[in-house]
């Protein structure tokens, strides 16, 4: 098998661990690297050369959209640089996936939308939590009817990074949006895997939301304790509270409910869990409860249902070797970008999707800035939602995308 | 010690079980029941002879408000009637104690409120849960510190209760709110302990909320399944939503999330949390992280909490011994009523605490009217609450309520 070329934009921390399991990937040959600060693009290229494998490196990311020799470019940059990296790599024909973060505009979400639609070059959000073990069993267990009717599902990003919050020198930007936005800045991670439960975008769509922010004092207190008593940061008022509470109502009726929690002590939880009408999963329980499976309202370990209902993409995946970050998930959402990359298919996470998914962080901000007023968020497929087929591959389209998922995993 | 000489409105199976608590007490005298239903009120008056205290039994609750031999009733009717019982009793001067529910319009509430400020004479929400050992345990671990400051609280009433939903003879009247109602129909036993928890109406109150409905499918599903093909439910649709999801947000900033979940397949949970800048707690883990106290971002079991920071009062009634419905918290939150009787001080729980406590149906069921728009909660206490002290003997003034009670325990 010829090799497939790609690029890489933006090498940070982040950056440089999904260079690494791109390297580590036989099929794949990482061309070109780019960063705009010398030391962390200079550890990149030291990781391309360990790995044995050179790549070009350059400080100007014009300069990888320009490549002839590359069919995608994965970008791991700042939150900012996302939407308009993706833009550039689209608009001179590579496919763009981006790391996940908040939109910065809802205008943005539509420029990402437009630039597909007029290009036809595909981007996808590289939202691993869609390849969560936990989250593809729940999504198996949707598929072959054990919940009933889907009503309401909710999900968190519960993690306790006051440390991220406090550091802002370059490339830390994490807590220049906390100090100057007050939104569900990070709502992907388990809207993702919702809105493949919900089919969003594919028969259905998310209409409106509120959202409202508790005050702000998780990062006030953890400064006064730790940095020192003439640090800047101690007069700091972060604008971000410390719980945002987004409620999104659905076109077919189901509500989704987010929590970010990101300022505040507590164990990390993406607070996953799905209602319908023949049962209820909650990740906080590790655990479901299925009507009619045993005597009583007990709940069921979640291991049974691994076991029963484990994903056919995960059984495969632990049969050839679990891999990479996060569990397994960042190997599995970068293969099936790849995949679709190699194939010039559509990604199972596209320009909607991603769209949707980003915008929620815009929106949220609006919502909280008119006093929790509901807000309309956008039909990015202008109508065709409707009618739209689960793209080929999608994890939205189970069946097709462990074929093809299977075939790449065989192929390693 | 003289008896304390009550009267009973409203003897519905829910409203027996508490005449029975009440029967049991030495220094209580049931002077009269009454219901308007024959075969109940005579279940009940066999229930006060077989106890040997033969009681008064009445069809007309006018006779009850009438009589000069009581000093207050104790109010278990159905939901509609909760409110307009309770200001007739205050009318007569009889202090008032209702058992939860919904209000039925927040003018309603106002009324309460009213006639408590024009006759002085008080009323008090039978909300139990705010004695459960879990929330005081949570309430003194908040008093100590623990929490640090508090920034978001979340509960719900998660109950199956698709039996009730779909029974609607006489006396059950749940199904007809199901039917004609959309709204957080019963907040009061997750917002009790949250208001405890956040000082509300005695230095915070709680300014506006949103709601969001998912669509109603469990009781249809149920119906479906359970009741006969003819059966005239099988054509009913619901108008409450499976899931209802309301957002508060209180003066001092902090949040408050409930989830209303009755018609769907589940264990029971309250699904109580509390997050503040020192720690969380989640009912629903059995368990609390309080930063410092561990290695590591690790749970830790509740029962460590209860050991070390239980309630005073819950450590008193374990000495004393536990008895009455509901783990014992009914018969603590009829003691603390009828200790406010006895001694003519306010109760624990006043008029303002339940008018904004019942409020909150009628306007998430507003704000669901109205897509989700935010709603403002009446200020009840006309600005009062800024500079409220803690009521005598309240829940939220802990160690006078302690001293009271205790007192009120060891006298039995």
């Amino acid at each position: 098998m010829t090799k497939l070329p790609v690029g890489f934009i933006g090498l940070n921390g982040r950056g440089r661990g999904l260079l690494n399991q791109v390297l580590a990937m036989d099929d794949i040959d990482v061309k070109v690297i780019c960063d705009k600060v010398p030391e962390r693009l200079e550890l990149a290229k030291k990781a391309c050369e360990d790995a044995g494998k050179p790549a070009d490196a350059t400080l100007i990311d014009e300069e990888v959209a320009a490549r002839s020799d590359i069919e995608a470019v994965i970008i791991p940059s700042s939150w900012n640089d996302h939407i308009p990296l993706a833009i550039m790599a689209m608009r001179s024909g590579k496919y763009a996936a981006i790391e996940v973060g908040p939109a910065q505009s809802v205008d943005q979400c539509f420029d990402l939308v437009r630039t597909y639609e007029a290009t036809k070059v595909p981007c996808m959000l590289l939202e691993n939590c869609c390849y969560g073990e936990a989250e593809m069993t729940v999504l198996n267990m949707i598929k072959k009817g054990l919940f009933g009717e889907v009503v309401h599902c909710a999900g968190g990003y519960q993690h306790d990074l006051r440390i991220l919050g406090s550091q802002y020198d370059e490339g830390k930007e994490r807590a220049y949006h906390y100090m100057h936005r007050n939104a569900e800045l990070y709502p992907t991670h388990e809207l993702g895997p919702i809105m493949s439960f919900l089919n969003i975008n594919r028969g259905n769509r998310m209409l409106s939301l509120t959202a409202t922010a508790s005050k702000a004092r998780g990062l006030k207190e953890y400064v006064r304790k730790n940095l020192p008593a003439d640090h800047p940061l101690q007069n700091m008022e972060w604008r971000l509270g410390d719980i945002v509470t987004t409620v999104i109502k659905c076109a077919g009726g189901e509500t989704i409910q987010l929590t970010h929690d990101t300022t505040l002590p507590r164990p990390y939880s993406r607070g996953g869990r799905v209602d319908g009408t023949q049962g209820i999963w909650m990740e906080d329980k590790n655990a479901a409860y299925i009507e009619g499976r045993r005597e009583g309202e007990s709940w069921e370990p979640f291991e049974n249902f691994k076991a029963e209902y484990g994903h056919p993409l995960w059984k495969a995946y632990y049969s050839e070797g679990v891999r990479g970050g996060h569990g397994g998930m960042d190997y599995l959402v970068l293969r099936a970008f790849l995949h679709a990359v190699r194939r010039q298919i559509a990604p199972p996470i596209d320009a909607y999707d991603t769209a949707a998914m980003m915008s929620i962080s815009c929106l949220s901000e609006k919502s909280i800035l008119l006093g929790s007023m509901p807000v309309e968020i956008p039909d990015f497929t202008n109508g065709r939602w409707i009618k739209r087929e689960p793209a080929p591959d999608s994890i939205f389209a189970l069946d097709k995308v462990d074929e093809a998922l299977f075939e790449n995993l065989e192929s390693l």
